[in-house]
């Protein structure tokens, strides 16, 4: 038996996840973000090519950068795996970069932290430019109140109050680096970096904390979902279209690539 | 035959203009910023109701403000006309504000001047996340040779170089008030103010102005195209996803809301 040497690249992938259902190619639905992406790159290797991502991101999430691995024993240069890969592609996917790495990396278990940003519309009539690129809160948020509430969810917790029911992850303990709430003009954003994240955890943070800005619960009540770890605790899960993956963490030695992680409409704001 | 009072109803409109074929209701199509507006209105004022706009736009282009009005013998308060109208459009529509009006007001007889915002991703990689939102162009624009040509369109001009084969505007002569190009982080702006607009002038216009911007042609190609009257003489139509309608300018008398123009995602940048 021949053993054929195959190469493994990264690539950081941009998309408008409004028209998807979800990263995953699942059995009866070809609509994925990795269904469209397979395809393409599979164009390009003239070859079968399985991706590895660092987040499944849920249908109508975007991501400014998704990083994902694979191999192919094709060799191909990096304009290849990014043009061509682009020219396979709707206009809702891109390639941002590539590159080359060995077998050590993987997108997803090589990755010790991710970065999201959720966003919110708080204005008195929703946006319709943006209709699928931001969350909407008609009520004035108090980014005080939100960030009081956010600073209890800092650090290594029991987040099971935060998670679906149907989340698959093996513990429910995560540690928050950072959870950051902004007002930035009529836009508020919430900054979140973790080690990893349990199913709907995001939405249901963006959720409870949104309750607390326009003044339905108190900052206070955070504490107490946290407490309970019992999802029936929590509030109500975000809409999915103000939520953006924006950045993955690695290792130093893989040398990953690392772009602006401020959203395009956010810039200077 | 007893003559029922009417009421003449303006309104401020945003849309997302890429999920429809443009703003006017067509025999063939329903899919129009128009037709779904008038069914909205319809059902609120519980008879037949026929809209005129400021600035009819094309397929794919999007309105921070598109003006409208129309009339109707059932009297409705304003929050009815705003928010009972928005509850039954798709989110890629938005009533803004509304206002009661006289019978002299015309949203496109009265209107003095159009402006729209034309908006180019001037990056390597087109966006996935905002690709119905900008035009794109890979090479750098010089936006200062831009902005050198543009300037030789301020002014009234025959604009026939400009003008769509099928433009059914009685004159091509119109006066452009302002025309500025800047570089805004990323993005590229084309800003036109102008009386009245032929139809596709303002994407040949970027069309021109983004040849000259990446060294394709020297400024002073405009001016020969502008001179030669002759749509054959003209560059490319610029793609409409980057075009904007954000502004109307009304007489004083009518006291017409007035809102920001900024583009949401352009909001100090």
């Amino acid at each position: 038996m021949v053993t054929v040497e195959t190469t493994r690249v990264v690539l950081g992938v941009e998309y408008n996840g409004s028209p998807y259902q979800g990263w995953q190619a699942q059995k009866h639905t070809t609509d994925t973000v990795q269904a469209e992406l397979e395809a393409a790159l599979q164009f390009v290797a003239n070859e079968k090519v399985r991706v590895f991502c660092a987040g499944r991101t849920d249908s109508g999430v975007h991501a400014l950068t998704q990083v994902v691995h694979f191999d192919t024993k094709n060799p191909r240069t990096i304009r290849a795996w990014i043009e061509g890969t682009n020219t396979r592609l709707s206009h809702n996917v891109r390639v941002r970069w590539a590159q080359f790495t060995n077998k050590n990396f993987h997108a997803r278990f090589s990755a010790f932290a991710r970065r999201y940003c959720y966003v919110i519309d708080n204005r008195a009539v929703r946006s319709a430019l943006m209709n699928k690129q931001l969350s909407w809160q008609r009520r004035e948020l108090d980014t005080k109140l939100m960030q009081e509430a956010a600073d209890m969810l800092v650090g290594e917790h029991d987040f099971t109050s935060f998670r679906h029911v149907h989340c698959q992850a093996k513990s429910p303990v995560k540690t928050v680096y950072h959870l950051n709430v902004k007002r930035r003009g009529y836009f508020v954003t919430i900054d979140i970096k973790a080690n990893a994240f349990l199913h709907h955890m995001v939405r249901n943070i963006a959720g409870v904390l949104m309750a607390i800005g326009y003044g339905k619960q108190n900052p206070e009540w955070c504490r107490v979902i946290l407490d309970a770890r019992d999802r029936r605790h929590s509030g109500e899960t975000a809409p999915p279209f103000g939520l953006y993956l924006i950045d993955i963490d690695y290792p130093e030695e893989f040398a990953i690539t690392k772009m602006e992680t401020e959203l395009p409409f956010l810039i200077n704001q």
